[in-house]
């Protein structure tokens, strides 16, 4: 129907009969001339109709916005002086020899002009189809799917098999909810929708098909805070008799293409590494931004005997920890900044945000300023503006606290510091985090649990840590950071049956439970399991990333509210009495 | 940890030292020396302990079937005699130098040697991984993981998208029973699986974006019945501002890429074409298989008045057909393998199977040899004998009854009977077949139904008919069938608000219905909806025929049993009554 799209045309048409299909982004009458802004997936050209051909003018005449045309016509270059630089197609225009109207459009309730973005997003994705014409939107989507068909071309490369694991399956472990489906063969029984095909993709290394990856829909019936979506999509890869340095160096090499094609950006090679220790000790949290340059500094030997038990108390517990932050050029902030960042740190569980700004050092204790100097030795003085290297006009934030909150409110502060202040440094920083512990323990429930998920394996050299501190294991996982986002993680998996015993029961899964719940994984892995691991990219998150979006749901075609609704469809819906009755159910009635 | 696959080594390697990874298919110890046939996803290669290297050889002695192994040796030319033309590898051996038993295995439940097909289904997917092992389903696996990228690549070279579209959704319209999923945030609630993506992918067209595919899940909750899956794969197409020509022009280039990749076939080019009434008239089906070279004939006109009512009624009822079908030397089939075939054809409603053995025509009637022949007329047998062109030796076979009954036990009985003798012609016989009515008029309801699905569009030229006679109105559906399998179906859709409502309300959905129903196309359908049309190929059929495989069991990996349940996983399966709880959800006591 068409010979062209709209935005491909340039100068190189010039001269030639062309046909063309698309939307009307707007008509202006001008001079007696009707303009004609036409869109397609690839841009906008312009038409102009003119009274000479008395036809398509007088078609032309009738066209709205959002009408579907389909135009033959001219293409001739611009009069001079009617140039438009700002369109990919400005130099040329169509002149419009025959109009067909294809579709009338009533008024859409959303614009599709750059103020579309402002609409409420509920309207957005109640006409979703209205939203997804914008450019922007169909941009976001195009890239979509060049990345996804970037990673699959690499992965079929190296010989990876797409293989399709069940949606209709039984409950994972992951630890969220499930996604629940009653069965009607098997009343009162359920299938679960997977959070991860984990288990799958392991039972395909038993299998021996030795390379798998899949773009895989995977579920989880959580509450959405945060930005989660009930579905969403993940890459998933899975090898054997490959250790974590085979995984870890194969995957960054398919990150560095992936950037290299889509964004045009050479990321480092190797990417950096950091231990889970290292990354909590200098960065607070263990997906640092490394685009931030400031770190945190440990100061509890420093305050251990203060007369300040905001101090003192934490940095001679086990559990605790005081460590400072140094701002530079930090002394500029306002005195309703700092509190600002006070009530920032407080979401975090942090009690206050003590603070010590550096007038004039040459000056010693008396060019400093801070509500808790005077709690401070000079010793102790001495040893944090050594430790922290500040300078006149820096600004040193304290945490102190259990190691938890201060780890999450200072690495938070310090992302936030840095994106405030305009302190990141390049663009893009991936960054791996190994060396992980197996397990942490849940004092609440007086428990370990497992910071991977229990499928983990452990480093070899410390199997015998599990029976002897497992708080010491280190795991063999590997977790792929993106500018403070995790977008990957991954890990070598337990491949003898006897290790996943021990961890099942260190789990606190007993041996009944385990056979009932991974009965079939334990057996498989009686048959000989070969030694193998994976990883998992969160593939919204990756393209969210990539493509400049402030949400997932901005990269996803039909997602579901914050409350994992769809306002196009309207579903989730009621359903009739006898469906219910089909699958041996019933409703609850309404507390 | 490894430098070759086992199946990938022979004489280009000789000399060489490799590391292979992979699992025991056999160990035969031999003049005392011990051979183990490794086995890995590319194949099988022997290595050879020697005494000599007393370490491996200690190890070697351990082994058994389906440990893994990681085995470093020489790669070496095979003593004369010894060659083994069966194998890839046969003709060289690996000397293994050293051995590492990576992991054992108890003795297989199952046998991973070509006896493996013959154990039963249950026990097979029970023990799926080992199942996979079996170089069938790994290659089955293989070709399938080959196909979607082939598919992906042509529909990525010629600009579609690949857009993903909801899992969680509302119910389909496809006429099957959707699979419910209750909401937990809106309590009393339910998403639906989707039966096919042919909503979205509407909308995605009215969204602007052209080209869309996806490889995509689909679910139906349908009695197990033939070859069907809880959960099957569809490539999923749709196109805008493209008519049915450009659709199947496209549809044939993929197709016969695909063939020719995979199979080194060359498919014909154009595929031929069928309209729905022809393919009735001379195949009794809408999805012949055209490898069968045999054809119904009409033949109510010489029997109308016949003094046998079998016939005669029926070739006086407009709904009626009396059909002939000529099979080439016939006269061999013996009495009881007729009987077999009245039996086969009674599946299909048909009471009776008449037939006329054509020994000696010169002779005339006494040439003939037919239980019914004294109920015809001279001339009713010289038009048989005249239309069906039958020889001496032929045997013909009538259909006479509603023609529903005739069309479907005939067109199965020429389809058995071109299997049965061997009358195939030529592999792969794929066929358009287009002109379909848009409704079927189902007598004991007393109601027109869609043949395809309610978004279909009429003929343009049709439209007046859709008030007049809808029963004539054709459609602009096409299906692709290849071999008798119908492998893909579709349409141009739709695309004006008012056309779809005339359809719904044929389709005895009344405007309130509809509005509930399906309220947010007709709302999408008026701003700005383009042309558009598209087509779904069931990849899991496509895949069983290209690869041979008797079901589509054979080409999942993880597929479910008749009875919807999954040996492996134990899935469905019962949940806790907390979960049903916060689901708002109750079970019904059994009757």
């Amino acid at each position: 129907m068409r010979t062209h799209y709209c935005g491909e045309l340039g100068s190189g048409q010039i001269g030639q009969e062309v046909v063309l299909c698309g939307w009307v982004q707007r008509r202006r009458d001008h001079g007696g001339v009707i303009f004609i802004d036409l869109r397609d997936r690839v841009g906008l050209v312009q038409i102009v109709f003119d009274p000479d051909r008395p036809e398509p003018f007088a078609r032309a005449e009738q066209v709205r916005s959002e009408y579907v045309l389909r135009v033959k016509g001219l293409v001739r270059q611009r009069p001079d002086g009617t140039i438009n630089p700002e369109l990919a197609t400005g130099e040329i225009e169509v002149l419009g020899h025959a109009l067909e109207i294809l579709n009338t459009a009533e008024t859409p309730p959303i614009h599709l002009d750059s103020h579309a973005a402002d609409a409420s997003e509920e309207l957005r994705l109640r006409y979703r189809y209205l939203d997804l014409r914008r450019p922007e939107m169909q941009t976001r989507l195009h890239t979509r799917s060049r990345i996804t068909r970037i990673l699959r071309r690499f992965l079929d490369e190296h010989g990876f098999l797409d293989i399709e694991t069940p949606i209709l399956t039984k409950s994972t472990p992951e630890g969220a909810r499930d996604y629940l489906v009653p069965s009607r063969t098997h009343q009162g029984s359920f299938f679960a929708l997977p959070q991860s095909p984990q288990l799958f993709k392991q039972l395909l290394m038993m299998a021996g098909f030795d390379r798998y990856y899949q773009i895989a829909r995977c579920f989880r019936d959580e509450d959405l805070r945060a930005d989660r979506q009930p579905e969403f999509t993940q890459l998933d890869i899975e090898v054997s008799f490959m250790d974590e340095e085979g995984v870890m160096g194969l995957m960054e090499s398919m990150i560095r293409t992936l950037f290299r094609e889509v964004l045009e950006i050479a990321l480092p090679d190797p990417f950096p590494r950091l231990s889970y220790s290292e990354a909590m000790q200098r960065f607070g949290s263990d997906r640092p931004d490394l685009r931030v340059p400031l770190e945190l500094v440990d100061i509890a030997d420093l305050v251990k005997a203060v007369d300040f038990q905001v101090f003192a108390s934490p940095a001679n517990d086990p559990e605790g920890r005081v460590a400072a932050l140094r701002l530079p050029r930090g002394g500029e902030l306002s005195r309703k900044e700092i509190d600002q960042y006070t009530q920032f740190v407080g979401i975090y569980g942090a009690k206050g945000l003590a603070y010590i700004k550096v007038n004039d050092w040459a000056k010693g204790r008396e060019g400093l300023q801070s509500p808790i100097l005077k709690f401070l030795t000079d010793d102790a003085i001495q040893g944090i503006m050594t430790r922290t290297g500040a300078q006149d006009g820096d600004l040193i934030f304290f945490g102190a606290d259990k190691a938890r909150v201060v780890n999450e409110s200072l690495g938070a502060l310090r992302v936030k510091l840095g994106h405030d202040l305009g302190l990141r440094q390049g663009d893009w920083q991936p960054l791996w985090v190994v060396d992980f512990p197996m397990f942490e323990y849940d004092a609440e429930h007086r428990r370990w649990v497992a910071l991977h998920h229990p499928f983990t394996s452990p480093k070899e050299t410390h199997l015998g840590l599990l029976e002897t501190d497992p708080g010491a294991c280190l795991s063999r996982a590997y977790d792929l950071v993106l500018n403070g986002t995790e977008i990957g993680g991954g890990s070598i998996r337990i491949h003898r049956p006897e290790v996943q015993r021990q961890v099942f029961r260190l789990l606190n899964i007993s041996d009944e439970q385990a056979e009932e719940r991974f009965g079939f994984l334990l057996r498989a892995l009686r048959y000989g399991c070969p030694p193998h691991g994976g990883i998992a990219f969160g593939l919204d998150r990756l393209v969210m990333l990539m493509t400049g979006a402030h949400s997932i749901r901005e990269v996803m075609a039909f997602p579901k509210t914050q409350t994992a609704a769809c306002p196009l469809t309207e579903a989730p819906s009621p359903v009739d009495e006898s469906q219910l009755k089909e699958l041996g159910l019933r409703l609850r009635a309404r507390p």
